[in-house]
C-alpha cells in the first residue's frame, strides 16, 4: 500500500428521507448511528440532507450528494405505504427501472404467511431499482438495497442498525478517524487560544471545543479527531500539559 | 388579503454546521425543535444540510439552500474558539466584512466583566457580518445573529431555544400546518391501500404513516397533516372510518 493510498480519506454521504424529520414529529437518530458505523468503517460522513417525500427533491440531493462522495447512503422511504417513494425516485436518479426483485419477494412471502400473507403494499417492499443486491433486515422482514456504493436503509433507528451491522467490514475505507476527549468545568472561552495554538502545532488532529452547563457551572469538552494515533497522543499531551499550566482541573475521557 | 397571499407556503431552509454531529459525537436535536418552532410560526422547513466545520463547505451550502427558501438558518459555530468559523463564512457568502458590533461587545463585555473579563476568544463573539442585527441570548450572554431573512444561532440545543424564542411572531409565515394522529397496533402494510385513497380523496392533505415495534407488536402511526382545519377533520373522519370498517381497533391521537 502507498502512503498516498494509506492517507486517502473516503468519505460518504447520506440523505435522509422524510417528512416526519423536516416537521419535527420525529426526533432524528440515524444521523448519529450512521455517523459512528462510518468511523469504525474509516469512512467519514461529509454532508447530510434531510429532503421530504417529494421525488423532484430527493433526485436532486441524492445526485448532488453522491457525485461528491465514496459511498453514499439514504434512510427513510422503503415501507410499503404510499409516501414510501425512495426506490422510484433513486431509480429516477440512477435512470433505471424499478423492478420486482424475485428474493426480496420470496423473502416478504416468508415473512408475511403467518400474518395474512402478501398484499399489493407488502409487495411494493420487493420493488427495487433494477440491478440492486438486497441489505438482509433481520428485524422485519423488509430488506434494505444496495446497488454498489449505493445504500437504501430503513428509517426506523433500530432497523436501521440492523442493515449497518449486516454491512459491517463489507465497505473499503481508510484509517479510522479516532478520537481523544479532556473536559472539565472550563469556560471554552477561557482556553479558545490555547487550544487554537495546539491544534496548529499538530498538523494532523482537529480540535473541536464543545460547551456545555451543568449544576449551574459551565464547562466545555475538547475533542481531538485524527487518523494518527501518535499525533492524537502528542496532541492530547500537549492540551492537558496547558489546560495544567493555566491552572486549570480537567479529566482526560471529558466530563 | 388575496387568495393567493393566503395559500403561499412560506419555506424556510437549515444548515447545521458541526464536526461534532458529522462525527456521531453529538445527536442533534436542532432540527427537530427549529422544525416545531417554524410550524407555529406558519413556515415549512424544506431542506436541512448537516455540514462540516469547513469554510467552503458551509458557503457552498448555505448559497444553494437560501436560494431556494423565504428564510435562512443555521446552527453552530458561533463561540469563542477556532473552530466556530460560521460568522466569517456567512459573510464570505454574502460577500460583507466581518466587523465589531458595539452592542454585542457591550453585553459580552457585561456578561464576563465577574468572569475575568473580555479576551481575545470571548471577544470573537461579538464579529458579525457588516449590516447584523443582534438575536438576544438570555442563557448565555454571546447574542444570535440576523441579517434580513438569514439567522444565525447557537449550537448548543438551550441556547438556540432561547433564541428561537426571542424571534416567536417576528417574522412573516402562512397557515400553520396543523395535523390529526390517529395509531393502533395496526401493521401499515395492511392498510396502505386504505392510506392511498384516503389521501388522494384529500387533496390539501398528507398522511405520513409512522410503524413502531413495541411490546412484542407491530404498530403504526398515521399523521394527516395540512394548513386547513376544515379538510384536516374531513380526512380524519375519513381514514378513521376506514380504519373501523376493516375490524382495526384504534386510538385518535396516536399511540
Amino acid at each position: 500500500m502507498s502512503s498516498s493510498d494509506k492517507d486517502r480519506i473516503w468519505t460518504a454521504g447520506l440523505l435522509i428521507i422524510g417528512d416526519e424529520i423536516l416537521s419535527g414529529r420525529t426526533q432524528d437518530k440515524n444521523i448519529a448511528q450512521v455517523a459512528r458505523w462510518l468511523q469504525v468503517q474509516g469512512i467519514r460522513l461529509a454532508e447530510v440532507r434531510v429532503v421530504p417525500d417529494v421525488q423532484e427533491k430527493i433526485v436532486k440531493a441524492f445526485n448532488e450528494v453522491r457525485a461528491e462522495n465514496d459511498y453514499m447512503f439514504t434512510t427513510g422511504g422503503i415501507g410499503p405505504t404510499h409516501d414510501d417513494i425512495t426506490v422510484d425516485a433513486i431509480a429516477a436518479a440512477l435512470g433505471v427501472d424499478v423492478v420486482i426483485h424475485p428474493q426480496a419477494r420470496a423473502i416478504l412471502e416468508r415473512y408475511y404467511a403467518d400474518k395474512g400473507g402478501i398484499n399489493e403494499g407488502r409487495l411494493r417492499m420487493a420493488r427495487v431499482p433494477d440491478g440492486a443486491e438486497l441489505i438482509p433486515n433481520r428485524m422485519s422482514g423488509a430488506p434494505g438495497i444496495r446497488l454498489g456504493n449505493i445504500f437504501l436503509m430503513a428509517g426506523v433507528p433500530h432497523i436501521t442498525a440492523g442493515m449497518l451491522d449486516s454491512l459491517t467490514g463489507e465497505l473499503e475505507g481508510g484509517a479510522p478517524l479516532i478520537s481523544e476527549t479532556v473536559g472539565g468545568f472550563i469556560p471554552e472561552s477561557e482556553v479558545a487560544a490555547l487550544l487554537a495554538e495546539v491544534e496548529q502545532a499538530h498538523e494532523k488532529c482537529q480540535i473541536g471545543s464543545y460547551p456545555f452547563f451543568r449544576d449551574g457551572k459551565v464547562g466545555s469538552n475538547f475533542v481531538i479527531r485524527s487518523t494518527d494515533a501518535d499525533e492524537l497522543q502528542s496532541c492530547m499531551n500537549a492540551l492537558c500539559e496547558g489546560l495544567g499550566e493555566n491552572g486549570w482541573d480537567f479529566t482526560p475521557g471529558g466530563i
